[in-house]
């Protein structure tokens, strides 16, 4: 397949990119290192420096003789983005091309504006060079279980059968987030779930949870292809939070209570889930597709990387912090995952092994870690 | 109370300035003339001419002893907008600013990124003005009952319970709308939401239906104070379309099979409103009120022109047309309508007599129709 992927720079595009060239597809990946930008910004450097995307399209080609073609330019460039997407004529189109962090796009009226603009902006994009250039293109497009937010009803994968007054219709799942970041994915699933009804066009929107992880058989190859690591407040996982602080003996910082519950996904099924995506594209219309493997509240995450610290020798405490972000704390939380295990996913789930493994190589660059950088620098829970 | 008007030059913007104003309220409207520009650029000029926003402002003072504000600039501009809202200290904000033409989102990408692009930022630069410069001021957001699409259920007013699996939440009310203008209503409606539950902004979302009729109390004092009268493919509605055609002994052009049902509301109504709107803010929160007062079929609407064309001696005949436009032409429709009439309006319908006004006034101009863009010019029904 000849597979064009928007943001492949990023902590998902690179290792996605690396996987499906390896694989035998014809990969091409534009990015315009918004995020790297941001990074540097907001002094939220990862844990170790990955070289930029034409370097590292270098080394893989190196290692692997498999080629991972590159573009730096900004998707909300149109008449760009359109021109490329003529000629390279894809099948599918991996749209990662978004503004990914929550506190930052709650961080002011910049920020806000920032994510809102360049995430509409690529998605709109990505749809019109679609419709004028290879209109049977599958778009496949990143969405978040976020965007669900924490109803007090089971969530469904993407739709909702409703009973009212006697009458019957089907409509998207309700969407209510609790970031602008989140929300200006609901407004890409809106602008998405629009065009698909007038356009015909053919979309995956796959509803991801959390990702953690580093290795993949293609990170594995080469220190110099492994994804960036982000453990900041900004771009960090509340994973890698955890796993930093562990190797730090810090007191691992619960947001509240901890009894957030969410959806989470090993990068190894992430790329999994994406390729079973793009093998069986849906005929028509618009497939809503939630891509998690297993639900924990913050509490257990931070018990099952406490525990998995022990096996370095280290007893980490686990401390609360006043929650930095509205959201609420106790909640219902039953999400559906079975559409991508329809399609064959076989889950690799978050084992002591994996945990291990990830504090072993987070301790590699113990003095590297930037302890300013950790704790929120962001609050919107007024 | 200081009212600051968004879009005051509009159909519906200027003759709320003149209520308000009349009604001694300290007015100020700002308006970029986006509808004047597009309305030269698409030959789709109204069956009148009228004077711009300033004179319009000076000819009311003549009238009225009264003052209506005027600034001429793009909402787009958050500088600008900021300013002027730190310098006005608004109690209230009717934000009417957004590209409001159907056809006109679907004639192609350039047209449709405008749409996305104003009425997004204007809503995004509106909320964070109130959040940075007044943060207690009602913001009213015209929405548009074309948000809710023609859902198999009830349409009830902004919001549902859900029940499923046998436990409970409430949501907004599904949206689904059928061309992008509508979408990007909804797109606003997303992100009202969102801030007004992390910014604790005040505001109400008026979802109205097609608005009909030119005489108010102040529109009636000078035929220079009339507000637009489009009846072209682009800016008109079907009311304005028939009652042109009506005078013209020209059929009727009904959409498909003339099924689709909507609901309408006169100008007088829209007015009263949104002042009542204004006069009962919400205690907190988001508080969405559907805006019509009768529904009607299209071939229903078509009828009572024919009839009330009558009295003029016209007998016009009935034609159906291609359906230009991609939307269900035999649905459920039923609509809830019970906030604005709690509140205290007093429905004025659509009667022979408000028709034939209409029909009098259209054939004063009757020399001045256009006949070439009456008929559709965007398609958007593959």
């Amino acid at each position: 397949m000849r597979i064009l992927i928007l943001g492949g720079d990023g902590y998902l595009g690179w290792p996605t990119a690396m996987y499906l060239a390896n694989n035998n597809n014809e990969v091409l990946v534009i990015d315009n290192y918004s995020r790297r930008k941001i990074a540097e910004e907001k002094k939220s450097l990862p844990l170790f420096n990955n070289i930029n995307l034409v370097g590292r399209s270098n080394e893989f080609h190196k290692t692997t003789k498999k080629k991972i073609s590159v573009k730096i330019f900004d998707c909300r460039n149109y008449y760009k983005l359109s021109k490329e997407i003529k000629k390279f004529q894809p099948d599918a189109i991996i749209h990662y091309a978004e503004q990914p962090s929550a506190p930052y796009s709650m961080a002011g009226e910049r920020e806000a504006r920032y994510t809102l603009q360049n995430n509409l902006e690529v998605t709109f994009n990505t749809i019109w060079a679609v419709i004028e250039n290879c209109p049977k293109c599958h778009i496949v497009k990143l969405g978040t279980m976020g965007e669900y937010g924490t109803p007090n009803i089971d969530i469904e994968e993407g739709w909702l059968n409703v009973k009212h007054n006697n009458r019957r219709d089907k409509f998207l799942f309700p969407r209510q987030a609790s970031s602008l970041y989140h929300t200006t994915k609901i407004l890409d699933t809106d602008l998405l779930w629009f065009y698909v009804r007038h356009y015909d066009l053919k979309v995956t929107d796959l509803m991801q949870g959390p990702v953690y992880g580093l290795e993949t058989k293609e990170t594995q190859m080469s220190l110099k292809l492994l994804p960036n690591f982000h453990y900041d407040d900004i771009f960090g996982t509340v994973v890698n939070r955890f796993l930093v602080q562990a190797v730090l003996d810090h007191p691992l910082t619960v947001y509240g209570n901890g009894n957030q519950k969410r959806g989470y996904i090993n990068l190894i099924d992430s790329l999994n889930c994406v390729e079973l995506a793009l093998k069986n594209p849906p005929k028509e219309g618009m497939r809503i597709l939630n891509q998690f493997t297993e639900t924990f509240t913050v509490n257990q995450l931070a018990y099952k990387i406490k525990n998995s610290a022990k096996n370095l020798g280290i007893n980490v405490k686990i401390k609360s912090l006043t929650n930095p972000r509205q959201e609420k704390e106790k909640h219902y939380y039953n999400p559906k995952f079975t559409g991508l295990k329809k399609l064959g996913l076989k889950p690799t789930l978050m084992t002591e092994k994996v945990l291990t493994n990830m504090l072993n190589l987070v301790t590699k660059y113990k003095k590297k870690i930037n302890q300013n950088i950790i704790l929120p620098r962001v609050r919107w829970n007024n």
